[in-house]
């Protein structure tokens, strides 16, 4: 209630159709629909951790973790040890962005600025060993960029230990709220501030790992 | 692969036990759990978003959401029509903070300080108008210290309008990874840099609403 503008529970139920399935059309909230592909892609491409949701025997699991695009593929990977990766079944992908605290004159209309983006699909298992390459790629660029090229790439016995998913984004969807705060007309002549207070993501200076060998420095 | 050691897919299978069920049992990357409840106080407190998994005929959502805690009570609140919030069934969310960028010397030890708390439950619907209030100025506080005595409170009708739902805490796990990258012996000579980019939240300067009446500052 506080926040009913803000992500809602039916996110997903009200977000806008970039594919045309039941659960990606607009029920609700269809002013906030962005419909174009781009947006997506924006949204998928300035975050780093997306949750993946999976149901594991009839539970659902919410599970923070690394992703990366290439084109139309949102690759996922893993240790082959995990258990969620052998489920195999159905998944749900966020990636969300806060921008901003919305702070109305009531307490009703407090919301969230945010960018969100919701993928369905069934991963596919990458067992082609260019794809494979391809992924995790994709994976450490969105960590940070550069670091394909300026680390040691992955070993044979380290390709092997990792498994890497492809997730289809074909069935996906994106929503934002933006702005000011939307009050009742007759609260706005209350003596109480109201605007945003906007949220970003901050890069602090780097720190060194204490076994770096002198003379090498970070560059982005 | 890169990031085996960041949020994995089996973030919560490997989870540590705050409760004694088996599915916040420890079984991997057992060293990264974090045992006390007052971590998790912690990780929920920081928290603004949470991300909120559901079952809705048989497929996983995950909707991003604001929530609230008041003891070992999670409130979660959406509006009456929200069709997540009518299921009823078993829920899990997540709050996952990105505390920093972990590049190691190979691809493959690249990964994420984090911390994060997963919570499973069954939602208990709030009819109780004190305790409907409580949850409110939970969710509120959460948002934005400070609010829920600055802006004007529900109203009856509003309070009608909203759905506030109770989660217990009694099944959680809190997991992090901090530090330094973890790169193999072999790889310590190699001319690569190696060390953690630091992630943080920042608020920027608050933007007033285009309609705030002029002489009303922001206060924090």
């Amino acid at each position: 209630m506080p926040m009913t503008t803000s992500p809602p529970y039916d996110a997903t139920a009200g977000a806008p159709a970039l594919s045309g399935t039941e659960r990606t059309r607009v029920r609700r909230l269809a002013e906030r629909a962005a419909t174009d592909r781009r947006a997506l892609y924006d949204v998928l491409d300035s975050g780093r951790i997306c949750h993946l949701g999976v149901i594991v025997d009839g539970s659902v699991r919410v599970l923070p973790t690394g992703y990366g695009r290439e084109g139309d593929t949102l690759y996922l990977h893993g240790s082959t040890g995990a258990a969620s990766l052998r489920a195999g079944g159905e998944v749900c992908v966020t990636v969300t962005h806060l921008d901003g605290l919305v702070l109305a004159r009531s307490v009703f209309h407090h919301s969230m600025n945010y960018r969100s983006a919701v993928i369905y699909g069934r991963p596919r298992l990458v067992t082609d060993p260019e794809e494979k390459l391809t992924g995790l790629r994709a994976l450490v660029e969105n960590l940070a960029p550069g670091r394909w090229d300026a680390a040691r790439r992955p070993t044979r016995k380290e390709l092997a230990a990792t498994v890497v998913l492809a997730l289809s984004l074909d069935e996906a969807s994106v929503k934002s709220r933006q702005g000011p705060p939307a009050d009742d007309d007759e609260d706005l002549a209350l003596d109480v501030w109201a605007g945003v207070l906007p949220v970003r993501e901050a890069l602090g200076e780097p720190v060194p790992d204490p076994l770096l060998r002198p003379g090498i420095g970070y560059s982005k």
